[in-house]
């Protein structure tokens, strides 16, 4: 007896108000999201901003009390988030504001998951690190307003945290985490250096073929209850068209965006995109990169990128390495969208179409922006392998939305491929 | 001194749950939505089917309290939507679930707000027939499940009702109207009759046809205020991407959803359509057909469509009607993008690219569908034009989105060469 096959997909968007000078509605959008006592939660570079008091100021011209915490961390961990959460407890708000990147838009998300709901993190985290608490009813109103074009926080249902104790990335997940509204303002990416827009673009791209190239969502067995239907659905008629447009965005103007700060059409266009990846793979899912990518970025601290405050590895290139020997390892699943992505991101249809015809566009994109070659370049060496291996396969959330299930020495393989990718 | 333009746009999108099956998890989706008491508002027709009883009974196997409203309108009337209302303020349900076409679902819009909010419908009503009073915070939870593919209604913010008195259609128009959950199940379509499936589906290609070729976001003046950034805000990039995909859904499969009831592959993708176009819609806006189709919807009530239960003008048929002249009409405003759209229908490139191509590729699909071939056979004549010109005038809301502003007389030559389209 075959086991009957899943025929049901679900689509979520967060609202979004696109475009420059949105920002300059921050405070009529928190009134009308109905905050009187607002806490605004940002890092300590865009604190020191004069965005920052901007949003402030349009905080209380709109008559609400205003709370800034400015202490959110870049790759959020237990202990930058419990700052947070003790602040928003003495603070009491009523809403959130984040400003800034994913981290601080994810650093949001759990302070108000925690201030509604009350308990430890650790309940709340993806087992088996925690214990998978679900957050029985809506959280307070949260705008995002993001500052980068990458992580597609805004439009996202996961908070994602780093256990350096424990040598591993983990999140938090649930709708209630979705934001209630985002504010994209291609004018917040002015001041942004060129790396940051670099890996922050890579991140959008990996998002956006990940999801497109995920396992359809019709081959997963149907549920039993709709309460077990994964979060992460797999590719579907729906989050294609958003991953889709998100690829073309990577494939049209993450050069420009990196090669010229003043470029507002290009960075607005990558952090539109990255808005709808983020709609893409909060129903599709993201698959091998990601997996890789949470012991890349978490075993090592040691690769210093331009733009960025400390040596680590940003998240957009620990995804990115691995990227040209996953979809060639995946290729022979779905060929045909293989290509179809290879296409959108050239630009134009293909001189010669082969199982290479995706990785070569992903490396010639790498290249061309800056990013690093391959695992060696962030630190690695063959030594690292087994432990690389093992912490993407402790990922199984992720793995299993692969179009083509890797084993352990498939993962292997694809690690070891990802040293140098030219 | 020039004024400034308009360099933002919204967009904002019901949750949706799409797929054969979906209609199964009616109960425990208005159970997470936190409904205790659920009032069910559908039409006599839909109320006799086994679909009906079996909401009724998920409803309250998950534990809810029912009421049944059986007495929507297709083509709701000031009356018909007072029943509603004083039903649901004796009932005093704490959510609602629609389910039927787009006259249910804005029935159960109509029946929330005015729980929720109190007053008289009229007060409402946009301007200037209505006072255009806005509710000030969100209503009762609405599951919307739509049994055509149409009206797009469980995406929209806009309720629409019949002043026949008056010969006037009009509507109320909020975003707290958007309904919180969509489920969109193909096989609730298996039973509509052909004509149905063809008028609905024509007015989701006018849908997604009119907003790609609305007036762009960007070439409106600045609002002053974000509170008067109008509802239908013309193109943009992401109602793009909705409006383009439903287009190509409509040339791909609206004749073979027409054709045979158990060709539930074409009839789930105009529903699937149907969603992403009132998305789209929902942002861009309508304007000249949509604006033409309130007079020959409201003036004469002789046209018997097959499957529809009395004689009247189904919505689709009174948008289709005028499309081909209004696109003809509009072609050198954006002489690109309407070859794109005539591409789309017709799944291919042009052959002979021309301003008739749209016109030709919308009356192909008219006549394979089983349309109304223009005005004479929904029964006007020339003696109609002042009466219909006039009230394509009054919707002045629309026609602003257009992408070239008609003229009385221009409307009065578009309304003239639709009276036969072959
Ligand atoms: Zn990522
Ligand atoms: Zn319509």
């Amino acid at each position: 007896m075959t086991q009957p096959t899943e025929t049901v997909f679900t689509m979520e968007a967060t609202p979004v108000k696109f475009g420059r000078g949105a920002a300059g509605e921050a405070g009529w959008e928190a009134a009308r999201l109905g905050m009187r006592r607002v806490l605004l939660i940002t890092d300590p570079q865009v604190a020191r901003l004069p965005l920052a008091a901007d949003i402030t100021a349009q905080l209380r011209a709109a008559g609400l009390d205003v709370g800034v915490f400015d202490r959110s961390r870049v790759e959020p961990t237990l202990e930058s988030l419990e700052e947070a959460v003790a602040f928003a407890r003495d603070f009491a708000p009523d809403g959130f504001v984040s400003l800034g990147g994913g981290s601080s838009i994810d650093t949001a998300k759990v302070a108000n998951l925690l201030l509604t709901h009350g308990g430890e993190i650790l309940e709340y985290v993806n087992a088996p690190i925690g214990a998978g608490r679900k957050p029985p009813t809506p959280l307070r109103p949260h705008l995002a307003i993001p500052t980068t074009a990458g992580s597609g926080s805004e439009a996202t249902t996961v908070a994602v945290l780093d256990l350096p104790e424990l040598k591993v990335k983990t999140g938090i997940s649930h709708r209630y985490l979705r934001p209630s509204q985002a504010i994209v303002d291609p004018e917040l990416t002015r001041s942004a250096p060129s790396g940051v827009i670099a890996a922050a673009g890579l991140d959008v791209v990996c998002h956006a073929a990940e999801s497109y190239l995920s396992r359809p969502y019709s081959s997963r067995p149907r549920p039993g209850s709709p309460d077990e239907r994964p979060p992460y659905q797999g590719s579907n008629p729906v989050a294609d068209v958003w991953s889709a447009q998100a690829i073309r965005y990577g494939g049209e103007s993450l050069r420009r965006a990196v090669a010229s700060e003043d470029d507002l059409e290009a960075r607005g266009a990558m952090m539109l995109g990255a808005t709808m990846a983020g709609v893409g793979f909060g129903s599709a899912g993201v698959h091998i990169p990601h997996a890789c990518a949470y012991p890349i970025a978490g075993l090592k601290h040691e690769y210093r990128a331009e733009g960025y405050p400390r040596a680590f590895v940003p998240h957009g290139f620990s995804v990115i390495v691995t990227a040209p020997a996953a979809f060639r390892f995946t290729f022979d699943a779905l060929p045909e969208r293989h290509l179809q992505v290879a296409e959108w991101l050239s630009g134009g249809p293909l001189e010669n179409p082969s199982p290479d015809s995706l990785p070569h566009a992903l490396t010639d994109l790498m290249r061309d922006v800056g990013a690093p070659s391959g695992l060696s370049e962030l630190g690695y060496s063959e030594d690292d392998l087994p432990a690389l291996v093992a912490g993407a396969m402790k990922q199984q959330r992720l793995l299993a939305v692969a179009p083509k299930m890797p084993s352990e020495q498939e993962l292997e393989e694809i690690l070891r491929a990802s040293f140098h990718n030219w």
